[in-house]
This record gives structure tokens, C-alpha cells and sequence, in this order.
């Protein structure tokens, strides 16, 4: 079979950062005792560093235990069948109280709050994204 | 402030698999030379694992040197406020030539060839799954 899969972009730094902005929901993966771990959660961009919250419990006993994580967001467009996604590497760190305070007042998204009460930043150390042209031809199949 | 950030639910194993099913697109996670690392891909599922096609390159070397694995799906349901997530983890491995063919008769996606030469399947050894009312105050005074 020919190759009819996917085409792919390289995401400029801008445009990875843009998509970061864009979205409010992604995915974190770390490494616990030895294994490799990936949760759903909210973030958001604060200049540039990522910051979301966490409670107390096993993902914030890992960070702290090992800080390397892995980010990632993405986007489909289903009626243009492309897709993109970026993935953030760097390292969580917890925020201190006065970070804490100034990102009160620049507008952490409220229904970040909670029970969820430790703020972790994540700065990149690297950044990348792609842009995936999906081709799906089932669709267009189911169309007809 | 009062909790009004998330209430949560947990999903069955049979709504995990449901949701697994109804999805194409996921994220892996792994660990590569002791760092967390995580990819978008396609995949599809196949009896009680699922399959993902893959190029050679660091993302297999990674997997044969340790097969460990998290593998995240998501759906959010922006009418409702309401999202999905299921992680499965489990360990990967290469499918022997006999079980690709078997395979390529039940139809995996077409749009996962192309290059991508490589049959790797997760066998799940746990599975769990959130659902989560999003509560986005912001939208609905965006609203008025």
C-alpha cells in the first residue's frame, strides 16, 4: 500500500507556545518508582512556564522525588482532518508563596481551585509540536 | 474559596473499554534513558489490547529497552461540561508476523500505515478511568 497516512509539520516555537495558550487541558507524564505515569489535568500558561494545581498524594510524592516530566497537549480539527500536538519536557518545581500570591492576581482559572491546593510550575527546557494532516478515508466513505 | 472545582467520578472497566473503543487517538508514555516521555499516536483496539503502528526510531528502541507503558485516552464534552479520561497501563511489545496478518484482516485502520511498519500491542494490567463535571464559571458569563 502506498503510503497515504499522514503528512507532517514542524510547529515553530510560536506556534507550539500559541496552542500552550489556546488550551486549558493536557497531559502530564512522569516517572514513579521506576514506571512510567501519565495524568489528565488543567493548566495554565503563565508567562513562560506552565502552572497547575495538585493536591497532596502519589503524582505530587513522585514529582518531588523525581522533577523531569513530559507535557502534552493537542488539538483535532475533524472537519479539516488535521490535527496538532506539542509536548513540553522540563522540570516541575512547586511554586513559593509570593508566585503563589502573583498568580492569584493575574487570574489562575478558578476551577483549578478545590481541595487542590499546591501550585506546580513546569519551565520547558524543550518544546515541540506537529501538525498532522489526519486522512481518514472511512469518513468520507461513511459520508456518501 | 469553596470547592466548586471538579466532582469526579469513577469509571467501570466496561466504560473504560467503551470509551477505548470509541477513540482513535491517544497518548503513550514512556521512560527513555530514565526520562518521562510522551507521543500522540493512533491506535485501535484489539479484543482486550490495543495496537499502535510505529516506525523504527528512538520510540521503539525505547520500548524494547523497557516496555513499561501509560496510555491515555480523553474525551471532553464542551455542551455538557463534563470530561472523560481512561489510562491504561500495561507493558508493550512487538506483534509476531502471524498476528500482524491476523490483523490486517480484521481491518486496522488504513490511515495507520504509510511508514509505519512496526505492530506494537498493549496487553492492559490496569485500567482506570475518571469522569469529571468541568464547572467552567468563566464560559458562562462569557455567555451573557
Amino acid at each position: 500500500m502506498a503510503d497515504s497516512s499522514a503528512e507532517r509539520g514542524i510547529l515553530s516555537v510560536e506556534d507550539c507556545w500559541q496552542l500552550l495558550r489556546e488550551q486549558e487541558f493536557g497531559r502530564l507524564a512522569y516517572v514513579a518508582d521506576g514506571l512510567p505515569s501519565i495524568v489528565p489535568l488543567n493548566y495554565a500558561v503563565d508567562g513562560e512556564q506552565l502552572v497547575f494545581r495538585t493536591a497532596e498524594g502519589t503524582k505530587l510524592t513522585s514529582l518531588l522525588a523525581d522533577a523531569h516530566v513530559a507535557f502534552e497537549v493537542d488539538q483535532v480539527d475533524d472537519e479539516n482532518e488535521t490535527g496538532s500536538s506539542v509536548v513540553v519536557r522540563g522540570e516541575a518545581r512547586l511554586l513559593a508563596l509570593e508566585e503563589e500570591l502573583r498568580l492569584e492576581q493575574v487570574g489562575l482559572r478558578p476551577w483549578l481551585r478545590g481541595d487542590k491546593a499546591i501550585i506546580v510550575a513546569i519551565r520547558p527546557t524543550e518544546i515541540t509540536g506537529r501538525c498532522y494532516n489526519l486522512r481518514r478515508p472511512w469518513r468520507h466513505m461513511m459520508r456518501r
